[in-house]
């Protein structure tokens, strides 16, 4: 009943991180009503955008000029470098506005099951960064779930004997929590890590 | 924090039906991580697909073949004309199975807020195609919304001192449904339209 044209973009659509057949229809027939103001804007800006959009060779961050918009601002503080898994994650962090360092972008988590290795991450290139004169402090901002630990845990192994000191992001609460709503996960690490009132 | 092209890109997503600029930054990350898979034949399948893909200047459904492959099935009953507000609603009647009828896609409903005039839908194509010599019924299968309804109501006006049969679809109990979770409208018209058991 569908086209063969309609049917291959709704494949492709379907592949999106979100979109199941439905919500992917809707965005095509969506696209297909506002042609001229939409979909060839879209898909021409991908396209072009797409090649201009490259990895910073120093952090891995993403832009389009290089070394990117973080490591040449000669505003940020060049003794913490933050540790990432995702470019989302650095921009997370960038949002609130407290650190005002340069970051790491590892580009995932280790991941025995999926077959994610020390190679497949940006680690050989944070341990020779970590080496540079101005570094003092690399802060682990991974996630809590048992892969971002097991990164966490194999990159501080790797920087033993290092001059540099290794931080990581305080488990407890999360802002305006009600306790009764918390996982006990997190309410064990907010009693383990309980702080001064 | 964020590079122009990428500010870019996240802006032409926002404007997809059900994205927030949260989902649309994570859609267009995993797009740029999956370059040569998916981000550019996805913009260079929109581009060209989309050039292809027109509306039917019989009945308004979409495809890249003329008349479309409904129009031109010669094993559809040829007496019926099934109407319908847009492409999705096509798409969802066909996949019920039941219908082997033409259809007549408006594209929207009547809508006085959004200044959607008769003029703006192809009702008066509609009327037209009412004349054909083999049309007998004409299913109103619009939906049981304040527009949708003025929409029925005005195409029945219309059609009124023709020949044709105008009917529409049934309303009731959803397929399943538990009567407690039911609307009240739902329970009202299933009342109304109460049939022997």
């Amino acid at each position: 009943m569908q086209d063969d044209a309609l049917q291959e973009l709704i494949q492709l659509f379907k592949q999106l991180p979100g979109l199941g057949p439905k919500s992917a229809t809707r965005m095509i027939l969506f696209l297909l009503k506002n042609k001229e103001k939409l979909l060839f804007p879209l898909a021409r800006t991908l396209e072009r955008n797409a090649k201009l959009i490259k990895k910073c060779p120093a952090c891995g961050n993403i832009g389009t000029k290089f070394p990117c918009e973080i490591c040449k601002d000669p505003k940020r503080d060049k003794s913490i470098i933050c540790v990432v898994e995702d470019i989302a994650d650095l921009w997370a962090l960038e949002q609130t506005g407290v650190l005002k360092c340069r970051y790491h972008v590892l580009g995932g988590n280790l991941n025995a099951l999926e077959e994610v290795g020390p190679d497949d991450l940006l680690i050989k290139e944070l341990i020779d960064r970590a080496k540079e004169e101005s570094v003092k402090e690399i802060i682990l901002a991974l996630s809590s779930s048992v892969n971002g630990q097991t990164t966490a845990h194999f990159i501080k192994e790797r920087l033993k004997g290092s001059k540099v000191q290794v931080t990581k992001l305080a488990q407890g609460l999360p802002f305006a929590a009600e306790l009764d709503y918390c996982d006990s996960g997190t309410l064990t690490s907010a009693i383990k890590s309980r702080t001064p009132a």
